[in-house]
C-alpha cells in the first residue's frame, strides 16, 4: 500500500529510456530498491511504455520474488533484476534496454575497450561482455541465470558494479545499473554512446590504442570519490 | 459499401509506417485482408502519405484481383501482396517497405543471421532472401511473380510465415507480415532495427557466431505458441 | 517586377531542402527557370535559411548572368546551374547539397552503382562523378567549370539528363535537377538515400552485384515514360 | 557587475551546441572571451544544461584564473579554454564538445583529411591531433596542459588558428574556436559534419585522395581573407 515514491521515481525512469531513443517497441525495463522494505518496483511485462502509469509498476520482493503490490505480471527479466540486486548490494536501480550499438558488441561478443576520455568518465575500464549461458542454464530459470552469468563475470574480473556500472550479456545486449534508477539510465545511455563511438574507431583504426592507464585513472577520479572535482561540489 | 473498419486499420497502419521512418516518399505500403469476405483492402499507388483517408483504400477481391471499392488505383505492388494472402492463409496484413537497413541486406544478398535475443524475439532464425526473379518472370506479371518468389522461397525452406514474419526479397527490399496489419507494421519495424544491429555486429566480428540454438527456441518461445510466457497472458 | 510564381516556388524548394534534412548552414542552394523569359531564380549567397523570404530570391538571366530583379547577391552557385540550364534544355530545376552519404561517394571518387530497386525507380542507372577539375579550370571562372564538366560527364557518357537527373562532383558533392524543382529537390533526397544504401550494402558485400539490367528497365519504365503505370495516371 | 552581453551570448552557444545535437549530458562548454576587459565567462561545472541561465555563467580573469563573478564553479575545462585564449590572440570563442564522429577521429589518433570541399570551405587542410599527454602532464595542472599541447600542436605545424579553427585532442574529443562564440559552435558543428562525412569516404574507399591544393585554396579563400566573394559582402 506504499512505495509511491519508488514506483513514481522507476516509472520515470521507465519512461525516459524510451524517450532518449534507448528502448524500441517494449525492448528494455527499468527498476529500483527499496533495501530497507526489501522490494524493488519493475515495469509489467509487454505492456507498451506510452499506456504505462505509476501505479503500474510491480512490487517485488527481494529474497522471495514474490509479487507483494500490483495487479500487472511484472517484467519476464525480473529475476535477472532481483538477482542482481541481491549480488551487488551498493546498486539502487537497474536499466536494460536492446539500445542498437551496444547489442552490437554485446552480438559480437567483443568487451568494449576503453578508448578513450568519455569512456573513462563514466567507466573506469572495458566494459565486459559474459560467458553465453549453457544449454541447461536456459532451459531452467533462464532469466536467473543471466542474472548469475554477470555476478559470475564481475567477481572473476574482480570488478566494482559502481565502477564499471554496466555490462553486455552475450548474444544479448546491455545491462546497466547506478545508485538510483536515474542514474541507471544515465550510465544506460554512456554505454549506448560508447559503444556507438568506439564502433567508428574500430572502422577508422581496427588498432586504436586503449586510452593510457594514468589518463583513464584521471579522468574517472574527477567523477568519482573523494579526490572528485567535477560539478558542483 | 462496407469493410469500414478494414480500410480504418490498413490506413492507421500506412501511417503509421511513415511515423516510424520505415516509410520515404512513397516506398512502401499496407494492405490487410478479411478473409470472410474474400477481399484486401491496399493504399492507392505514388499519392502522397499526409494526404491519405481511409476512404482512400482500394478494395481488391483475392480471387480475381478485381478492384471492388475505391475509385484510386491500387498500389502497383498490389499482385504481391494478393498472391501472398492466397499463399500464406495465416496472415492478415503485409507491409512492403525500403527502410535502409533492410534494403542493404536485400541489396548484398545476404539473408540476416539470428545473431542475437532481439532477432530471437520475433524471427524463429535467419530471415532469408530469395532468388532473383528471372528475365521472363519480369517480362510478364513481374509484381505477381515477386509473391511467388517469395512463397517459393519460404516453400524450399520449410518455413512457416508466422514463425518467421518476413523476407528480402533480392535487390529490392523487405516484405513483413502477420496476424494484422498492425502486427505486418511490427514486424517491418523489427525486421528494420535486426538489420541494423546485424550490420553493425558484422563490422565488429565478421566471424560473430549465431545465436545458439537452445537460447533462440526459448526466446522464440517465451513470445509465441503455447508455452509463451512473455507479456500480460 | 514580375516572376512572383517562380521565386515562391524556388524559395519553398529552398527551405524544403532544410526541413528535410540534406542541407545544414547554409551548405545547398536550389533554383528554377522560366525558360520563356530566359530566366532562373535562385537563392542569395550565404544567407541564413530560417530568414529567407520568397522575395529574396535574385532573378539572374540565362544567357548574360545579369541580375534583373533582387537586391542580394546571388549564390555563389549560380554559373553552375546556369550552365547546367543551358546545357540541358529539359530540366525545369536544380538542387545543390552536401548531403552526407552523397558527398561520400563524391570524397571518394566512386559513381553510385545500381544496387537495388529503390535506386531504379529513380535513376536509370550508376550516378555518374566527374572528372576533378584542373588547376585553371579552378583558377579563372571556377563555378562555370563545374557547370562544364557536369555537362562533359553526360555528353560522354551518353546520358539522358531526364533519365539520369543527378551527379557527383569530384571532392565536392551532389547536383540534381528535375522537370520542376520540386521534382529537382526530390531527386536529390533520392540520391541521398540511394548513397547511403549503397554505402551499407558494400560494407555487408563488397561485391554486391549490381541490378539485373532486366529489372532496372522494367522499374524505371513503370515510373517513367509512355508504358509508366506507377501512380495515380 | 557587467559582462551582461559576454554572459548572455556564451549561454546562448552552450544552449545552440545542446540544440544541434552536439552535446550530449553535459559533456561540452562554450566560452567566450572580453579582451580589452581581460576576462572570460564560461558554463559552470556539470549543471543540466536545460536547467541554465544567462547568469550562470562564471566570469574568470584571463591571467590569474581567478573567478571574478558568479557564485558556481566553472567548468573543469576552464584551465584548456584560459590557455587557449592566451595561446591564440585571434580567437574570441572555444567550444568543447564530445560529438560523435569527431570523438572517433580522436580516439583513432588520426587527423582528418581534407576530402572534399565542405572541408575546405571552414577548414585549410588536414584537423590535426595532438600527441598523447604524458603521465606528469596529466599528474599535475591536466586541464591547463591540455591546452599546452593544443598550442604547441599547432606551434609545430605552423598552422594558423583563424584558418585551422579545430583540433583533436588524442583519446579525448574536439575543440573548435572563432572570431565568437556563436562562430566557434559553427565550426564545432561543421568538424563533426566533416569527420561524419570522412568515416564514410574511408569506408567507401581508403586510398581516397586528398582534395587537390589548388581546389582547397580556391574554396577557403571564396570564404576566407581579403579576395572572398561568398556571402553577402
Amino acid at each position: 500500500m506504499a512505495f509511491e515514491k519508488l514506483k513514481a521515481a522507476v516509472w520515470k525512469t521507465n519512461r525516459d529510456i524510451v524517450r532518449s531513443g534507448l528502448v524500441q517497441l517494449t525492448w528494455g525495463n527499468a527498476s529500483g530498491v527499496d533495501r530497507q522494505a526489501g522490494v524493488m518496483a519493475i515495469k509489467p511485462s509487454g505492456v507498451d511504455y506510452d499506456r504505462l502509469r505509476p501505479d503500474d509498476m510491480v512490487i517485488v520482493e527481494l529474497e522471495t520474488g514474490r509479487v507483494v503490490e500490483g495487479t500487472l505480471k511484472p517484467s519476464t527479466d525480473t529475476p535477472t533484476h532481483r538477482y542482481l540486486y541481491l549480488a551487488f548490494e551498493e546498486i539502487g536501480g537497474i536499466v536494460h534496454t536492446h539500445s542498437r550499438h551496444a547489442v552490437a558488441w554485446a552480438q559480437a561478443r567483443r568487451p568494449i575497450p576503453c578508448l578513450g576520455t568519455t569512456h573513462a568518465d563514466h567507466f573506469y575500464g572495458e566494459i565486459p561482455v559474459t560467458r553465453p549461458l549453457r544449454p541447461e542454464e536456459v532451459a531452467e530459470a533462464y532469466e536467473h541465470q543471466t542474472g548469475v552469468v554477470i555476478a559470475e563475470c564481475f567477481r572473476e574480473r574482480g570488478l566494482d558494479p559502481l565502477e564499471v556500472p554496466g555490462v553486455l550479456v552475450a548474444g544479448h545486449g546491455p545491462f546497466a545499473w547506478g545508485e538510483t534508477p536515474e542514474k541507471a539510465a544515465e550510465n544506460a545511455l554512456v554505454l549506448e554512446l560508447v559503444a556507438e563511438m568506439a564502433l567508428y574507431t574500430c572502422q577508422l583504426n581496427p588498432e586504436a590504442p586503449v586510452l593510457e592507464r594514468y589518463v583513464l585513472d584521471k579522468h574517472f577520479r574527477r567523477k568519482h570519490g573523494s579526490q572528485a572535482y567535477y560539478g558542483q561540489r
